[in-house]
């Protein structure tokens, strides 16, 4: 089956891969198409499940065309949401954010949330789904639209623009005055040493993103001092690759699906127009400028009937 | 009630109290005792469930002769195993060693085990566990005796003599060529961060102790460096201190003593006399110059009747 994409995502994590810092290095040579999520529509098919017109999720990377044997395509069939939410807020993103707080963050009702990179799909999402279950949200963000969207639309109880704040040691320990219980970081190493202090007793942080130190190599990263915390505070810290709940995809977007129809769950696209301005975007994700799911349109996006 | 110490402890985490670096450092002032465990008989006692002649566990630190009102205190009944067990191997090193892979790591038969510092109570126990179990261990310590004692005795499939070995790192991966699934530390920062290279994906790190670093300010520890790859292998990092799974010590204990009669669970016990050489014991723990449980004997130890 052929494939043309008109949604093509950039993402922070591909910075590793790009540095060659990591196992799938050998797989990117020059000529090599970049891995990403995409959104498509068939325009030719053999395989039996897919009919041209169909509209498909997947992950072909930055290109406009894509050739498959269907395995790791999605028919997307679902007409409540835009095509977008597939790779944004229903994607990797907002899966990252409901599986980082479900699994690795064993979230419970009521409890003291920081979110850092907080303006992100992963950062807002999971703000929000904790605000759900009616916990104490702080979100670090490096602007002031950013901070008020958090706070007036997605309904975070605290918002710290780090750019600003001056000493951002006290900002955090003032907005989470109670300590924190869990930490859910897409930032990096020194951010996480730095809240560490203010965690409670069995507080987790939950290792999501590094995008403070992707473009660092491992001996140039500050590095994680208050490891003596982990033992009298008894502290859990956990990465995640969301993938590996691929199971339960469903019933999260199912459940994350409701929440946007109520109007309980808010996503925010900064799209970009052109397969050529794809690493344009992408590094824009590592200066602050983007603000929401960066999205590069990459074709005609099909009308979507309610 | 009267009880007259005839074991006292010298403990590394103590270290951490005395250097003021965490909340309890405002009970210790000139004066005050050192807090430690302790075996005692009971000289005097006004309280019904214990007879002059019973001899307890307790936690009256670097003292011979303590007051109570019992809270705290367990009358040593079992005469299987010397009192002295009951600080050591059946005591905190031993449970934590116990708690540290059933609750922390949540190992499972046949996983690859890395020990450090592991000639100690805490290590030695968490190697002979997990080989009960069927897993691949490996232990770090710092003398050939106490290698061979690993080896030899314990059953420990490899040991590395760190201060002899030249490239700490090639002999850790040698040892553990198909990669760690649990690394039970002792140590601290440095020890960590060289063997997050070598985890497998979903690898558990056990911080265990830090005895490295309880010496250093938080800024002058070197910090885990490698933190990308608790998201690339899915690493999870957990700290414990024992006393939370203190219902479930008697059913640890009396695991571990069914291992010690069957000759499946060996101790060392390192024994130093008279309470004015506990400091020396104490700093002896940083030296490595201790091989086995540091204990202190501060009287004598009443006959005990199989």
């Amino acid at each position: 089956m052929l494939v043309r994409n008109f949604i093509g995502s950039v993402d922070p994590g591909m910075r590793s891969i790009l540095s060659g810092v990591d196992s799938y290095a050998q797989v990117l040579k020059p000529g090599s198409i970049i891995s990403g999520a995409t959104i498509g529509v068939v325009e030719d098919s053999h395989h039996p499940k897919f009919a041209i017109g169909d509209v498909v999720s997947g992950g072909f990377g930055w290109t406009e065309l894509g050739v498959s044997d269907g395995r790791g395509l999605l028919k997307l069939t679902d007409r409540r949401v835009p095509y977008s939410c597939h790779i944004g807020v229903l994607g990797v993103p907002g899966l990252t954010a409901f599986f980082g707080l479900e699994r690795i963050a064993q979230l419970k009702d009521n409890e003291t949330l920081l979110v850092t990179s907080a303006a992100g799909t992963v950062g807002a999402t999971a703000g929000q789904l904790a605000k759900l279950r009616g916990c104490h949200v702080t979100g670090i963000a490096g602007s002031d639209d950013k901070c008020s969207w958090l706070k007036n639309v997605c309904g975070f109880d605290e918002v710290i623009n780090y750019k600003t704040v001056g000493d951002l040691d006290m900002a955090i320990a003032e907005a989470c005055s109670g300590g924190i219980d869990v930490l859910f970081d897409n930032v990096g190493n020194t951010m996480i040493d730095r809240v560490i202090p203010r965690m409670k007793v069995g507080g987790r942080i939950v290792v999501s993103g590094q995008v403070a130190d992707y473009n660092k190599a491992p001996e140039d990263v500050p590095g994680i001092h208050n490891t003596s915390a982990f033992i009298t505070h008894r502290l859990r810290m956990e990465g995640l690759v969301v993938y590996d709940d691929f199971r339960d995809f469903s019933r999260a977007k199912e459940e994350m699906i409701g929440h946007i129809m109520k109007g309980d769950l808010h996503y925010r696209e900064h799209v970009t127009e052109g397969v050529a301005n794809m690493p344009e975007a992408f590094i824009s994700l590592f200066t602050g400028e983007s603000f929401g799911r960066r999205l590069v349109q990459l074709g005609d996006i099909p009308e979507q009937r309610q």
